[in-house]
């Protein structure tokens, strides 16, 4: 019996349910939740959508997204499944309080390290979101995709393969696009709903960070910082810098982008990201003690920003020239499309 | 027979080509003209694949490219195919040239005003992109979409669409899609190439630009200006002004977005940008001998920017005010989806 199969019989057989996911809840996380909880509700089962952190306003378009509650059920469920968490120590550090000794914990994933957590696990590293697991799962049970579910599923979609561009996005993740369009989900409002709600202050601030936009000489390295006094200008206490670098490493050529950001409580924040298979940011990250994956990671600083931002474009500068040299040796080495672009789940990259 | 069975027969029975599209061509039309350019050769059709302007570098990536030529045949052959193309008169004023008096003009398109021109049209304004008409024909030639041509079709639906956000994207362009990515299209690469490819005086002149943005006191209307000053400090002579609208149109709660630019020759172009369906930027482009869609106009202003800009702002300004008064006179007024969100084909917007 495949995991998904029997994900399906534990399913049928149960008849109370928490859905939930990891903390700071992305467009994946929270669509995948609600299609799930939404789907067993039609069935009959009782299901509580459960999220450890605030949904971003951004979401409250989707359907019955009032469903999803901050509020641990006074009589825990025997089923919880948890969705698109791929360790539980730092992407979930409360599920305990979910968790009884005779608690059956379902993880349906997509990472590729996932630690294999639970008693059923439904791992599928090809899915560009658990959105498509989620998307399965229900068709397995029988349960008809309706108006109310499609747009949740498709959110999960977009968003996790950045509106079909990511390199995880695949002839399925159409297919599944297309059949949740005919369930009722609507791509342009779906869109602009969520591609078309930037708040003021991050654009006014975005315009004050491109004027310290910097190049290295071969225009492969691209930085720029933001500092307290820009946030306080632009009226913004916690941008979203993934807006930011986004922009920046779609500059044509660029292997490498940065971005610095000062902390009230004087860290520096750094941003990397790279372009697809090119460069192994996590490595950079976790030079410095922090993470992420191999085109989008984070790490924290202390200590002067000048002297900070030395240290990191130095070791940038190494491991693009390491990289450079290693092709040099091995032009015909294959690369794992799949390990590539993708956009990380995990906090504070 | 449906117009597209009667263009399949033509095309069945005769052996020279030469296919086309509008001048300044954009992803749709050189994703088309190439795809069935490609197609007919497969079976050993003879075709000029032409362009009546310089493809942009950015598409240099298509495999083939290299077949689009700007030279017109000594001998012209009898079979002229235009895609994507409305209106002759202004979007491909010297297609004379490629005409004699024996020819078959056939006209493949999806915009909605099409002047119905040639002597066989095949018209579907609910197409996202000629490309999906494209990717029909071929398929009723019985010709198999192979992965030379898969990209050149993703490329026309993927540009026209925004990377699927439009409110053009239906089920249908989905499911394409996803035959495409089948037939060896990779959407990860071909969007690399695509959108991340920005010029750095572009990411430079948007940072300057964004120092001149301006909302409104509703905050329904931003509008910035790009004056020949920031161009020479960017060093970008033609930027992609459309970059920067679409990126303050994402501006939460905004109804429309203007960018004024100082042209060398002292002339104001405007470029002016609704969401959705809401207001009728093409009705305003129009009152100043501009025009375009009702979602994307642009029109050109001679005399002192100052003034010119308040007189285009006041237009806005009376355009939202008498959207929202008839609004409270008919609520329930259906809108045509159709007609809204659409990348305009044509020059200048």
């Amino acid at each position: 019996m495949s995991p998904e199969e029997q994900i399906i019989k534990i399913i049928k057989g149960e008849q109370r349910f928490i859905v939930t996911s990891h903390i700071n809840p992305d467009g994946d996380s929270i669509g995948s939740i609600l299609a799930l909880g939404l789907a067993l509700r039609k069935v009959g089962k009782e299901v509580t959508i459960f999220s450890f952190d605030p949904i971003p306003k951004v979401y409250n378009f989707l359907p019955r997204i009032d469903l999803i509650t901050r509020d641990i059920p006074f009589s825990l469920p025997k089923v919880v499944i948890v969705l698109d968490c791929g360790e539980i120590d730092s992407m979930i550090p409360s599920l305990s309080k979910l968790i009884t000794p005779s608690s059956i914990v379902i993880n349906i994933d997509h990472h590729q390290g996932n630690s294999k957590f639970g008693d059923y696990c439904y791992l599928d590293p090809k899915a560009a979101a658990v959105g498509e697991q989620i998307y399965k799962i229900i068709g397995l049970l029988g349960i008809r995709i309706d108006k109310e579910i499609a747009p949740s599923l498709y959110v999960a979609i977009l968003t996790d393969t950045g509106s079909f561009k990511f390199i995880n996005t695949t002839a399925d993740t159409f297919r599944i696009a297309s059949s949740l369009v005919k369930s009722g989900a609507n791509p342009a409002l779906i869109s602009q709903k969520v591609y078309e709600n930037k708040p003021l202050g991050l654009v006014r601030l975005m315009g004050l960070a491109l004027t310290t936009l910097k190049l290295n000489k071969k225009r492969e390295l691209a930085y720029l910082t933001i500092t307290q006094d820009m946030l306080k200008k632009s009226k913004i206490n916690n941008p979203e810098v993934r807006v930011i670098t986004d922009f920046i490493r779609s500059i044509q050529g660029l292997k490498v982008v940065l971005v610095f950001r000062e902390t009230k409580g004087k860290e520096i924040k750094v941003s990397l990201r790279s372009k697809g298979e090119e460069i192994d940011v996590n490595r950079i990250a976790s030079k410095f003690g922090g993470g992420g994956h191999q085109a989008a990671a984070g790490c924290t600083l202390k200590g002067p920003i000048e002297e900070m931002k030395m240290k990191v474009l130095e070791e940038v500068e190494l491991q693009i020239s390491t990289k450079l040299n290693a092709e040099c040796g091995m032009r015909n080495a294959e690369s794992n499309p799949h390990s590539a672009i993708r956009t990380p789940n995990s906090v504070g990259i």
